[in-house]
């Protein structure tokens, strides 16, 4: 019973239950290693986190986090917490000898998610982000494509990401449209695309931002308007090496429920990936006569690694929650010393890197390059 | 303690993989009941079910699943082996007092499946079937759109089910093409399509079926050929009281993964369905200026329930092993003496009779009536 | 000039339009031939004769179609009247030694449609039918793919053929809903599948039809309501020799437009059409990795014979209008002596025959053969 | 007769045969005033122009076209020659008094469509471009819908277009990869987009802009390899007033043959259009309950202007070719004097303007205002 990981859960909003049940099911789904112990989790207050830890299967719970990070049967912490609270938990844990898997993005500066990833490194600690989007079989068939060369060589990419969750002119003023929550869709959302280019290309090496508000104000609880201090939509230009590129993100695109769309063009063919069909991946190969080349859509199966790991049978579909399971079996990977899968805080703090380039772009009208 | 349920498993393939995540996941989805207890998981040699219990998080675990069934700490039982097995063992759980999670078809004949019915009913405990697909938040949205009256009174249905294992003409034969197997596609696949059409319209009362066989004859692993005696094809016309329509299967269809297609036409508008797409549902209404008209594609979301339970956000989708999370939590409800969204025995018996009198209709080439 | 050929047009509506269209491009088109000379045209009264005559640039116009039979300067007659008037008119034409280009189906009753063909058989004339959707570059692009054994030995073929102007329960009664309009969907629509059948793979050898009126009575325009004698939707079983098939078609199906879903289903592969997407095609082949499989979407282009000859870039799309500027190229090239890809009378009255055998069917409740 | 318009054709290559397809089909389609009638052809040579003056149906050949300009028959002249004889033929025309209907872009440089522009406004003659995408019934309908207020204010819009032409990187050079050719995408694809842009918002009021070449060089006819001087992909931001967007053009995407996508969101909806499926619509209202909120897919049918006058059943499909008979249409209106949907020389001249700023802020690396 020694060699189980025990696990602390902070947070169990969205996110929390998210990585609840990665907790609950990745080891049912993966089979290997031992099975993770629920150890403790942790809310605002005692008595929700007593109910969340019976809904969620965790032996103890605690209203405060600290204890949480001193319980010495928790080996890895889970930080679900709203983007605030991350630096100072994370960096907690990692000081307290804890693994850390903590939620994207990193902090709400770019100063806190350095000092994040300084402890990190100083801990000698795996601490990963929850980027996992990257974890989906068929952005994983993405990359091995690409490797293979089936494309040829990728010279010009397009990604969008959109959601209509602030599309509502009339929906009351509230905290993400403050300035101090960010730039608004450029941490919210770019931070998505970021990750997916990371994985399959590498960092943007040079950037031309822009954004914009839709709405200038939105009402007030209390009556009145407020103006909007944040951008609900950012259009950039990048490019990754030889690689040119678009990244568009939208929070206040109407009808847009997951769409991450990533459209990749290739000296030899192409490929067309949009979120809102996870289970779905178009390939077009410029070879045989013209007279059968088309889009080939695949749909995710066995093939498709781990897919088969939750169901034998192809095209039968995973879903979002399933990506987390995935991203939770890398991380054990990671800790096992494993090669894994993972956006860990020093790739993160980059991606962190390229979005504050964006809005310093935006500021000076002009393209900004990023050193590697 | 005392009140959580105790919770037996029989069988780890496809289908017992599928029950232990859920078994594992519910409560943390749901958030409502006491924890299920993950008390006793048989296999069929001691080796490889205690391996299976340690993966899926079960306490005990035995080679004889006989002893399963007489542990008290047990109250309901997942069977999840062969279908041979299937009126056996539901029997001999229902005769000990255990509910009963049974996976499809009930059973290889029709009397053993009346049997197991008559075993439900002398025992007064909750014994459902495997019929995920009826789980679906858009299947459910579908019902509460057609009882809404969204498209008018339903007057004609099409339904398909393919797949493509059977496909390929060179694979080697194997049991699902021997008679001692049953008739074919359309056990394998006719009894998902009618648990739909039962849950959304009621039982067919009417049947005329042709099954057919792509290949006659398919390779023997020593050498030579074996006929095939089974039918990887069927097609159905049907009667739902004023209701008519079409019922196609084939599971030797190359391209079709998971393909559950419904059409369901009105008199006010049509409803369009695929499996292989889940997370999607097309409604048509005949209203408004014929400039506007069209087929509405809707995204899963929280709007239609229980997809709330598993994602805050619309448009992230839902994974085929959610369904049977789903499925679980209306179980819990059903022993709970709650209302809930179920197939027992006694209207999967009506199911399995639906089969049987398409069988005879092909052997008679004649319709086939089924009065209620 | 001698060597044009002179064109006679009978009646002006829908196909009437449409065959007029066509021989005003088919020269600019193709570029090969005489230019078709445009001559007579007749209409219900000579005022509106001279009017579309003027309008579709014809010669001269008459109000009486005999007239126009009589004229020695037509060659070839375009037969678009209602079907009332084909028998008629046709074998007048004919009889003048005129070839013709007749509009589906032939003709309400069976036994005129037999003279027509009789009429077409005596006077060595050309005689198509406008059986438009054959022409197709991609319905000729999936005859390729068989004939090539792309998708190996057909043994399953699914077609629905689907629109939605009887959708509307109260919609006027019309003739369409009389007895003396014929059976209804049958007629109206089950002819253009089997053309495209015929096309493919030959005709039905046997037959199962089902027919249904989704509506029991319409209202009239004068008050009250009339009991529907016709049938709006029909379901058929079919077999061409080996290959095993439904059809399916619903003229009250909401939201369909223009709808014909071919899905063809082979020992090594698939292919799957929708007339209302009718520049794409679906392709499935049986080959590679099973992670690189799909269905790969065809789009029209020059490779697809004769798209070449109305655009010379790929994806720009035909439209229904040009489907009859080829079908009337292949008659100029029956006339002209060269192999045509036509449904001539004799062709076209097996499509027929089929209809009948498919409606005695239904009243005899029995499979009913079709010998060639 | 004498008011018969007369018609004069320049050039026969894509372009050309099209014009000659509308001008041989405007009047049968939309019935309206009198017949044009074709009075003279022009080709590089007399032999080729005689011939396809038979072919299209014109009275006269030349191969000089300053005999068809001088044509006192001729009234309206269609220029479809490369784009550097266009200001040229286009001026001469308009001196001589005659309509023009020129193919775009206007000129090769930015001083020639400045003359071409004056020529027209100096002439009081109609004259106008050939952006027949603007013509196309959904593009009408997308119109519409934004000024009926469907998707409230429009904030962002994004535009893209792109083929695969000159994605073969191994294809050899030829003059469109000359700087003599112009800019790249930039003319080829960009004006598209524009017009689309300028018909449903107008003129862009500032860009920033950045090209790229997906290939270095290529190889020549006669062996080695020649660097690449256009840019075949550019990336542009734009705004038009309050509204920002992204507009990306790539005539080397693999597998894109005909893509022209917009996507155009709004403060209460959103709109998607793709022209690869030219007859489609997409439409999102935010309005109704959650659960039943979606994209509604339209297909083309009469209720969409002046689709009507091609086929008067829903969902049969226009083609790229009528288009430009609606193009011929509007023109034949303008010319009448009456209002038409057309883009003349001055609003084609601020499209010419709008890509040289994209080419100069590439340059300068800037934003470049466009002051109306």
């Amino acid at each position: 019973m020694s060699d189980r990981i025990g696990v602390g859960l902070i947070g169990t909003g969205y996110m929390g239950k998210c990585h609840a049940l990665a907790w609950n099911s990745v080891k049912a789904v993966f089979g290997d290693g031992p099975r993770p112990r629920l150890v403790h989790l942790a809310e605002a207050n005692a008595e929700l986190a007593r109910q969340r830890a019976e809904e969620f299967g965790f032996e103890k719970s605690t209203g405060d986090w600290r204890e949480l990070i001193a319980d010495p049967d928790v080996d890895v912490v889970s930080v679900t917490t709203p983007n605030a609270f991350h630096a100072e938990m994370a960096i907690a844990a990692l000081e307290a000898g804890k693994h850390v898997w903590c939620e994207k993005p990193m902090a709400v500066g770019y100063a806190e998610a350095e000092r994040m990833e300084a402890a990190a490194r100083a801990s000698g600690r795996v601490a990963i982000l929850g980027y996992n989007y990257i974890q989906n079989p068929m952005i994983r068939q993405i990359g091995e494509l690409i490797a293979a060369g089936s494309i040829g060589t990728v010279n010009h990419v397009r990604v969008e990401m959109d959601e209509d969750f602030m599309a509502d002119p009339e929906a009351l003023f509230y905290w993400k449209s403050e300035a101090s929550s960010g730039y608004g869709a450029l941490d919210d959302f770019a931070v998505h695309p970021l990750s997916l280019l990371q994985t399959l290309f590498g960092n943007p090496t040079r950037v031309f931002a822009h954004q914009a508000k839709p709405y200038a104000d939105r009402p007030l609880g209390a009556g009145g308007r407020r103006a909007v201090e944040t951008f609900d939509i950012a259009s950039v230009l990048f490019e990754i090496g030889a690689i040119g590129g678009i990244l568009a993100v939208n929070r206040s695109a109407w009808g847009r429920k997951g769409r991450i769309v990533l459209q990749i063009f290739g000296s030899a063919g192409s490929i067309v990936y949009d979120q809102e069909r996870m289970n779905e991946l178009q390939l077009y190969r410029a070879n045989g006569p013209a007279s059968g080349q088309g889009f080939t859509t695949m749909l995710a199966g066995p093939a498709h690694k781990p897919y088969d790991r939750f169901i034998p049978a192809p095209g039968h579909g995973l879903g979002f929650n399933d990506l987390k399971v995935i991203e939770c079996h890398e991380l054990l990977r990671a800790i096992a010393g494993e090669p894994a899968r993972v956006i860990d805080f020093a790739a993160g703090l980059t991606i962190e890197r390229s979005v504050h380039a964006m809005a310093r772009s935006h500021a000076e009208q002009a393209w900004v390059s990023l050193n590697s």
